[in-house]
């Protein structure tokens, strides 16, 4: 087994660099192809080919909710899964002297919004002073070909993993996280996890758990002149009403921060988004109806049935405050993330080992911190007794317009998977 | 000419009630057929059908809007018309004693709304307690149906107009009017016209006219989390400003009722309607879009420019006082109503008839009323030089949940109409 000698760190850091123009042609690759929630199959056939190319025995296979359903940290879906495909490469080592490892990264991208609103296409990647533009870019379609780039690095100097290497291309991280979920019930295993999302290379310390609700409101649909019967009630209306009472809940549970060590500092830990309305069938008829999804999030340790409650509760008491509300009292019903904050503790093995690839990388000692977002690093930290390192590279605008990565970041963060793969995981010979 | 003796008025209201029942089945044949926008075909083929089974000459078209789109009155369209068939039936009388007349309904009803709110289907006409329900029961399929019937009566007493009749079944009533002009655009004309929209058995002697707008608002999408670099502007919550401001321009609005003689005394003639929003694509973004329609509404005699200029004036001021809004400011765009208001005057001949005829079944004076709601009437009016009376059955809920039109009141009306045509036009004998 190799011993990883400052020299060997060297040569694997060069490694990268050498193999940066090809790992950027690739990142382009898959940036041009589109894998918005139900469209993720192409990217992923993309992904399955690299890991045939490099050799590693690629399982690909459908989510069947049915054998998800009954996890913990499952979140329900409204959507169909009949184009929901996981990837895994698999390298499976000779030696099996090190300590095993995942590699995991999401292919689901954000919607884009309006088109108007970015500079170029979204999923014609451009390079402008250092940063890829597209829409997953960033978010996280780097953090996945960095995975493939670190082990090609080693590749290039005749070295692999001396421990099993899993390199996961999952779907659903960004509404449920279901596509992780399905790979701990495929068996997925290993010593650690690593997750190269774009949340700056620090070590994550902790995470909130997002929830989506919807609440749906009905209306008093009449014509909307109320030249008849009268003014009905509108349901659009009645929505604003419960919306704008919701800055309460808000406002209350980011007051429990200080409760929470990773959080006490964060200044707006739990972020309540109105992400989606619609409401109302014809302009001349008063709303029959209105639905508007918010996205909230919990900290770690706290009960998401706790949390459910109380946002129920909180709605029906606001809906008791107007008069036809509370004859007609909203329904709020879950799909999308039902997630539980994480925490990355008892794990100084494998930070350790982070810390000193960072530090060799970017001469520095590494920073942490605690994230308003989330991850997939829940699951493997939650469910499998697996500690998981959520470290990455820039990204302005994840979610917005005129997403990008910063390329330079990219090349760093890839240096030190490369560097903690070799650590973690030990080195062999490579073998075809 | 026979006549209309107070005998021959007392024979003619007792054939409507002979024909009553089979009118009755013929409503809820009608009423059966769903014909919100985009599906009124098969309705209008049902009326080409009834008309064609009575004789008369049955002219149905396409609304061509690049026919219409010149002319006054127009409303600006959204949507495609490759489905919007007007049917016109038309008895032509041998005598042509009379004063000619267009009796105009429309096929077009509203969406129904969340189905599970409807006590029962909404296609599917029940008679409850002297009420028939179902969506166009009375908006205003019982109208279409009145016209029809009352011209029924009179053949079974052996009768016929002594004027030309154009029986019109119209689209687009519900939305723009379109309908209704592009009968004029294909230059039917007459000495009145009769509406039997469901506004009550009285006089209406003015309506306001709405205009439908839409209100786009960007936002600037980010992670809902603001992990990254920062809150974005939620479009949703932008729109919500907006909304709440327009409270005051129609306050505005409703102020200047006193200038309008049929209208100060209206405890509310401009209903502003926020009767649909959209907005967002993504729980977890920040909102990068949200659109609200509003249905308003101008006064008689109203410019429907100066209300535009005013609309987006009052937008745009009120968006300066946002500083997101201030830089991005919302668009105003235009699609559906863009009506006139409209006054029934300097029509003392036919008003006379109508009175006549209302007495005569009701044994009360006919009253009048200024309406909220608009109907086809202002084309008439307005832009042939045609008085256009608005008179109809009892309708609850138009536009609601459990629409239901009150069965006395359309065989009522149903008699009033048969004794205004008998007076109207006069009366020659049938021939087939």
């Amino acid at each position: 087994m190799p011993t990883l000698t400052d020299d060997l760190k060297t040569r694997i850091l060069q490694a990268v660099d050498q193999g940066y123009a090809a790992q950027t042609e690739l990142l382009a690759q898959l940036v041009r192809i589109p894998s918005q929630r139900g469209e993720e199959a192409r990217a992923q056939d993309f992904m399955a080919a690299q890991y045939a190319r490099r050799g590693y025995d690629v399982d690909r296979w459908r989510i069947d909710v049915d054998a998800i359903r009954g996890m913990p940290g499952f979140s329900p879906v409204a959507v169909s899964y009949d184009d929901a495909w996981n990837v895994v490469g698999v390298h499976r080592s000779r030696t099996q002297k090190g300590r095993s490892l995942i590699l995991n990264g999401h292919i689901d991208v954000v919607p884009i919004g309006p088109r108007s609103q970015w500079s170029r296409d979204p999923y014609d990647p451009a390079i402008v002073d250092g940063w890829m533009y597209g829409r997953g870019a960033g978010d996280m379609k780097s953090g996945l070909v960095a995975c493939m780039a670190a082990l090609d690095a080693l590749r290039g100097l005749g070295l692999q993993p001396a421990a099993d290497v899993f390199l996961q291309s999952v779907v659903e991280e960004e509404c449920t996280g279901n596509g992780a979920l399905a790979c701990l019930q495929r068996g997925y295993r290993a010593d650690a996890a690593f997750i190269p999302e774009p949340l700056l290379p620090m070590l994550m310390r902790a995470q909130v758990g997002p929830m989506w609700f919807q609440v749906q409101v009905e209306g008093d649909p009449q014509h909307a002149s109320a030249a008849f019967s009268g003014a009905g009630a509108n349901a659009i209306h009645k929505a604003i009403f419960l919306i704008q009472a919701m800055d309460e809940l808000e406002t209350r549970w980011n007051g429990r921060k200080h409760e929470h060590t990773h959080f006490c500092n964060h200044p707006h830990p739990i972020r309540f988004n109105l992400g989606k309305i619609a409401g109302g069938d014809w302009p001349s008829s008063v709303p029959a109806w209105c639905t508007f999804d918010m996205r909230v999030a919990v900290y770690p340790g706290q009960s998401l049935e706790a949390a459910r409650a109380e946002i129920e509760a909180f709605v029906a008491e606001a809906a008791a405050r107007d008069p036809f509300l509370a004859q007609h009292p909203p329904k709020v019903i879950y799909h999308g993330f039902m997630a539980e904050g994480y925490e990355l503790k008892d794990a100084d093995e494998v930070e350790g080992v982070l810390r000193a690839s960072h530090e060799r990388v970017f001469g520095e000692p590494l920073r942490e911190h605690a994230t308003s977002a989330a991850t997939d690093a829940r699951f493997y930290g939650l469910y499998a007794d697996t500690p998981a390192i959520v470290y990455g590279p820039e990204c302005r605008m994840p979610h917005g317009y005129d997403e990008a990565v910063n390329l330079e970041s990219v090349r760093k963060v890839t240096q030190t998977i490369a560097l903690f793969i070799a650590d973690w995981c030990g080195l062999e010979a490579y073998a075809a």
